[in-house]
């Protein structure tokens, strides 16, 4: 094991690494921005040291500076952590041609997995369903009509030429498709000028569902079951939750197994997130989030294995210790984020000094989170400030433990997400686990 | 289920029912005395009444107006929580005698359980082994000898017409014990104005080990596994942990197997705890502890399952609704009873101001308090005003992630039990679980 263990990170998750670094025996050392001189994870790391500015490109983003510290500090080994540098397959390379070892996967794999479209390609070959489409252009609205025929409608007409939902329309069987053919085309030639179009399976309604892996480099890969993440809100997550209640144990047994062996056909190494949409019993791969993810605490709590020790004794050179079938999930996990967001006001960032803060107790409550109370939140850096993991031996359980904790909770000086936590847990959709990643934008009626 | 509960207690274990009562929907009624007007448990609650004085016999032992406060908020019920009136049989009937309902074993069980002699031969009835001995009393050295060959030396010799250890002799094998015997009876006489003396197996090294039962009001009787308290100090407890490091599995089963038994024939209702010494392979009944015990909270670490939660539901008539195969320890738990108190100056309890308090965060770390920040131990009760709980896959898992909780948390204002832990954490005979009950007292080197 590493004596001492750089972490390229701030906040709950530097935080995070600093605890699984103090249980393995490993030195944790810290950075920081100037606005982060005396922030919690300096305060709680045994040496720090200042990298540069308070925005992040002058700091944490500041790879080489970050590099330089680590050597300088005589550390062993980088932990990016998640956000910064995390998924930079650059940052990688360049850590694994220092003194220091890379805690994450190999850079090439990073780069295979970090280009989205070669990333589906990949796993695609591996078996690893994913959303139906055509892979060349198509010709003429017939063929849009085809596929709806042969996949379901909707379907997504896209740009070939071009992303981000740009030029793409969603049409159902009973739409006028010859003109949204012909519109599709025109737009996709102003914005990309390449009229050309694809077609592809469109979800109206799915839930967001993701396969925690672990994978060392004699070839051992592991899964620690699922996540679902449908409680989101424009791809921020905010609500996550294990086991998925969408699954029945058959449905969960395969989505799992069929992620695993994905990645363990890439090659993959270290701690990963497969990621899937999943509507009407089908789940479709999106992509593979090649480093720890905020909601892996809900992993842990089921499993009771620790995710970031692995992460560090994987990067070491060891071996998983453990069969797939010793991992044995049991209970049901809820993870809240705390955000300094204004849930009322579109979730805006509000920035300010936590005045008193008592986060939850008692049993089935794990907090993890990166300030204390007279802290500042810098309006430099993500919002989130804690996370409160809620396990119970049932989600009913976890439900009722959850408000329970939510309400006994103090945070003042900053507007939270707290209540609008509150509001899902009271709220049928949600205790039915009917909702879908549309539900906090579309159905729900925020206060 | 109730709509309201009183809950007849104070600190940590009244807000540990207090958030059973809301994960259940009912209202959690609290107590207080004078000194406790602005005390954490009543600031959770959603209704609090003034019992009286300071000092516990006037507030939390005064059950005749506990049992009119509870009628006069219509409560359902009344949970003693430990200590104060919890194993107060007298209480227990009164409060069955009155409009609430009794939190507890029904009084009659109480009393038998609360005569440690009847509850001995209760249990020995059932076959649960108790401490060799000699029922009648002896009549010459040689009964001594001949009982030392037959179960093993020491042995104690002991006044049949008293307790309290006053007159006790322990003897070896190689020791006068024709003097030794006549000098009891001399001191028996002396003492008890009675010189028959009995002879009693001695345990020099024992190991405290407790199994956790449940049982309903329809003759279902589970056990939770068992808890190692060996880390004690005049008997008080300041670490638990489960499962006991002493056993294997199949030793583990067979205790705990006993233990369920031994309760289910005697009739019992509720959460209760079968304690035992064990020593050289063999374990022997103590006594029952019938009510909920401060260290529940590993078993509940390891189990899943709520335990205050079902104390409350049994009260109710509900029915246990897991059978003993669903009942599967996993991992490992610990827990350190932070004590105002001065290890240093044997452990002298040392009452003021809780000036500053950040206890532990993160992975596999349970907080439950009975204070905030700025709160003030009254000299009035128990100085223990914390319990954190630790769980890991392993026993080391949970030794390492423990000393990095007790590192990173901070307590200004008042000496505690901390740096006693972190010093038994550091101990091989401790880390190798070679310690018994005489470890704190005769073995560690307290600094």
């Amino acid at each position: 094991m590493f004596e001492k263990v750089l972490i390229a990170n701030r906040g709950e998750i530097a935080i995070r690494i600093i605890q699984a670094c103090r249980e393995l025996g490993v030195t944790p050392v810290a950075i920081y921005s100037d606005t982060d001189e005396n922030a919690k994870h300096v305060r709680l790391a045994d040496e720090a040291y200042n990298v540069g500015g308070s925005v992040a490109r002058k700091s944490y983003l500041d790879g080489e500076t970050i590099i330089d510290t680590a050597e300088r500090a005589d550390a062993g080994a980088i932990h990016p952590g998640y956000g910064f540098l995390a998924e930079n397959a650059d940052f990688a390379r360049a850590v694994e041609e220092s003194e220091c070892t890379w805690v994450g996967p190999p850079s090439d794999i990073m780069e295979q997995f970090g280009e989205k479209t070669q990333a589906r390609n990949l796993m695609a070959e591996t078996g690893v369903p994913i959303v139906p489409g055509t892979t060349d252009s198509i010709e003429s609205a017939d063929a849009v009509r085809e596929f709806g025929d042969e996949h379901g409608f909707p379907v997504a007409i896209k740009a070939a030429g071009g992303g981000g939902g740009r030029g793409m329309r969603v049409v159902e069987r009973d739409d006028d498709i010859d003109s949204e053919f012909e519109e599709a085309r025109q737009e996709a030639e102003a914005y990309f000028s390449n009229p050309d179009v694809y077609v592809e399976r469109f979800l109206d309604d799915p839930k967001h569902i993701e396969v925690q892996v672990l994978a060392d480099e004699h070839g051992n890969v592991r899964h620690l079951g699922e996540r679902d993440c449908s409680t989101q809100r424009r791809q921020q997550k905010l609500i996550e939750e294990t086991p998925s209640p969408a699954l029945d144990d058959e449905q969960r047994a395969a989505l799992c197994e069929t992620a695993r062996q994905g990645v363990a056909e890439a090659g993959y190494v270290n701690a990963g997130t497969v990621e899937f949409l999943y509507q009407d019993g089908e789940y479709y791969f999106i992509e593979v989030n090649a480093r720890i993810q905020v909601e892996h605490t809900v992993s842990e709590a089921v499993t009771g294995i620790d995710i970031v020790k692995w992460q560090l004794r994987i990067a070491a050179g060891e071996e998983l210790d453990f069969d797939q079938s010793a991992v044995e999930p049991r209970d049901a996990a809820i993870e809240f984020r705390i955000n300094a967001e204004d849930p009322s006001e579109g979730f805006e960032p509000m920035p300010g000094t936590i005045e008193s803060y008592r986060p939850p107790r008692g049993i089935g409550i794990r907090v993890d989170d990166g300030v204390d109370e007279g802290d500042d939140i810098a309006p430099f850096y993500d919002s989130m400030f804690g996370k409160f993991v809620v396990t119970g031996q049932t989600r009913e359980e976890a439900i009722e433990r959850s408000k329970r904790a939510l309400d006994e909770t103090t945070i003042e000086g900053v507007p939270t997400t707290i209540p609008f936590h509150q509001q899902v847990l009271g709220d049928e959709q949600f205790r039915r686990a009917e909702h879908s990643t549309t539900y906090v934008e579309e159905q729900l009626d925020l206060e």
